[in-house]
């Protein structure tokens, strides 16, 4: 069970983040679960500035992590439970880039490896790491994913 | 009915924006149609430049609200009856943000207040809202959309 | 048969490029295959910089068909067969801009024409085609791409 595999690991999910404009956190369609966009952001703190210039390379994959635990509490609340999902499909992530920062792969590694760590094979996922201008209130990294269900 | 509500908003969809390049403006894929990235186009105008500086917030707001017309009447073309979408699903908004410009959720809003309007509780969907460096021909919003349509 | 395609024109695939960091450079899901961002790099060549800059128009445009190209490799590899793809539904074509550089979509072209060249019909998709501030490792292109295969 993925909430005994948290317990092991240490890991308490941050509180839910709500929505910070008119869009919902998750979608469920059929046996997929898109999450929008998420944040480093745990209930008391939120990572901000630009990776590479405010925030350094190891901050940015501690957001990164940070980003996925929110994903997994906006799963959770929505699903019920995490052991409803089947394997991590992709994940989008994006990195509050300062310029000439490209080790965006590295940075959101912070984010596929806690998904590994959690899930295990299942948790293995395609993905995109890249470089954004601008993300939303200045947050360091900003991730999306998408999750296969389990029948039934 | 979508057509009756459009009336109701006073709205009129703008003509159907051809591809720039060589893709599709849409396709559907079995349940699910994929809208690819569109632009604050209308027929007559383009809003162009970087939101933050040459285009104010208000105006970037109004920006993403007609890139959700222009996917609409992209959509109206493609499945003849607005009708048949079920749910939107997945809004993914770029926009062509002034270095430091980071209200990108509350620009994109733009989009995401029009589709619930036309759509009401459908009309709600995840998505992300992110800065870009660059968007074509200096449109100063670009969106995709991913939508669930019914049966039969 | 793509492969016959594939002489007809010329092409021969480029190694299939290992995923640089936690990830998988591919995942199917039912009928559909998502391929994560992958760059210009054919094993012996890897285009990098800003396109506008250091790269130009062309060389931007042949970065892009590399990438499809890398693309394939990685299909062929997880598929065993190209014509099991149905069609190209979706691409996410992500230029390294240069600061007002964009032209994206005749760059992202580069790939769009490549898909068609081999898929004819099928290779004809929905997308976006855009300027991000950094890619990883600082390559030209990034490009994502979602197919449907067929049954069984």
């Amino acid at each position: 069970m993925i909430s005994e595999r948290l317990v092991e690991l240490g890991i308490v999910l941050p509180p839910v983040f709500p929505p910070a404009a008119n869009y919902l956190a998750c979608v469920v369609d059929g046996r997929l679960a898109y999450v929008g966009g998420h944040g480093p952001i745990d209930g008391q703190t939120m990572i901000r500035g630009k990776v590479g210039a405010d925030v350094s390379f190891e901050e940015g994959r501690r957001a990164a992590r940070m980003t996925a635990l929110s994903i997994l509490a906006t799963l959770q609340a929505e699903l019920g439970d995490l052991d409803r999902i089947e394997r991590i499909v992709k994940v989008f992530g994006m990195v509050n880039a300062a310029p000439g920062f490209n080790q965006t792969p590295a940075v959101i590694d912070g984010c596929s490896d806690l998904l590994v760590e959690v899930f295990g094979e299942a948790g293995r996922h395609t993905r995109s790491a890249v470089g954004l201008a601008e993300l939303p209130f200045d947050i360091a990294v900003e991730i999306e994913l998408t999750a296969r269900l389990r029948d039934g």
